[in-house]
């Protein structure tokens, strides 16, 4: 019954919720599941026991009776499906709130994901300022399409739905970048996002496993 | 009733099956819905018309009646919902099936495109050579992890799925890279999906719009 994922011991991301555990705690609070946390250190990550339940060894992984998920994606889905709140339930309305997780992931993520590890990881290159230029060109390309389409609305496709929470979760990978405040509408989707009840409790439930870990450290 | 998609009128990987209309194709073929293709220019998919149908002005669309759906992903997902053939009976087994095509877009084909747009723009750039390193090395991790999962197993998880399915779509980019060659059950696990007979049918429709794009133009 009980339902156990799996986030990071100590998050690289400082207890700022952009881990991807972030995810699944926020579809689990939307739909009123409780759950328990198992928490992972980097080495363990890599080692037999957690590549059986996630074979690239990575987090989160969910866990509930036999069912062993991974990808963060596919475990939001997975609880959107079971429960009610994360998806309309009009079919047709249904499937294109899963076309934006798709979009999320596979569409917004990568060009934003490339961008953050340029910041971080070549800044000391003597390319650096070219390849930033063109990851972050192509980053804004998808926030004129996705402001576009967004417009005046409050989600992207009806009620808030799955679709808008891996959105979210995508944009604020950006927060400090500053890309994007040129898109007020995105800008305030994202607040929007981050101001609901369930996405607060999730965000303190991570922030409390990473205070505790520096504590433990300190 | 009809399945109309959307493909490249021109397909700038010259008809070689790696367009994302290929997944949408392969999983008609696979439940044995039969489809119309409706042919965009690289114009006409920035144009309104399209944008209307696909925020980020790509391919493949997939409209029925009422519903217009973007992202092959969610295109795929689509299909093997609402027919037999790609996703298992049993509620755990389709939701680990669901879990393998989150995998193939969001874990195994980020750092596979990186690796094959640097080989494709960045050839004559200084830093070609210590960037692809890099690049490769992150496919390789991901091709370890995937065929130390796959071991001797026919598919990812039981019976071939729509996991599997877009896993071969993604594995196949790196052909001409020559990188898989080093995961023997990984090559024999590609040669396996593009042998099954919805796959050459998927490939012989898009290989005959690009053969005829040619003979507009020649």
């Amino acid at each position: 019954m009980t339902i156990t994922i799996t986030a990071f011991e100590s998050s690289p991301d400082q207890g700022r919720g952009l881990a991807r555990d972030m995810r699944v705690r926020w579809a689990l609070e939307e739909v009123g599941q409780p759950y328990v946390t198992r928490l992972v250190s980097f080495a363990a990550m890599k080692e037999p026991p957690h590549l059986a339940l996630h074979p690239f060894g990575q987090i989160p992984t969910y866990e509930q009776d036999d069912l062993v998920l991974f990808e963060s994606g596919a475990i939001v889905l997975h609880v959107a499906e079971r429960n009610v709140g994360l998806l309309p339930a009009d079919a047709d309305a249904r499937a294109r709130a899963i076309g934006w997780m798709f979009a999320a992931l596979n569409t917004l993520e990568p060009p934003i994901v490339d961008s953050e590890m340029a910041r971080l990881f070549d800044r000391d290159k003597p390319w650096y300022d070219d390849r930033r230029a063109v990851l972050d060109e192509r980053v804004h390309t998808r926030l004129r399409e996705l402001s576009a389409r967004l417009g005046a609305a409050e989600w992207l496709d009806g009620d808030f739905s799955a679709g808008d929470l891996l959105t979210v979760t995508v944009l604020r990978r950006l927060e400090r970048s500053g890309m994007i405040e040129g898109y007020r509408n995105l800008a305030n989707y994202v607040a929007r996002g981050v101001a609901r009840p369930a996405y607060q409790r999730a965000f303190a439930a991570q922030l409390a496993v990473f205070e505790s870990s520096q504590a433990a450290n300190g």
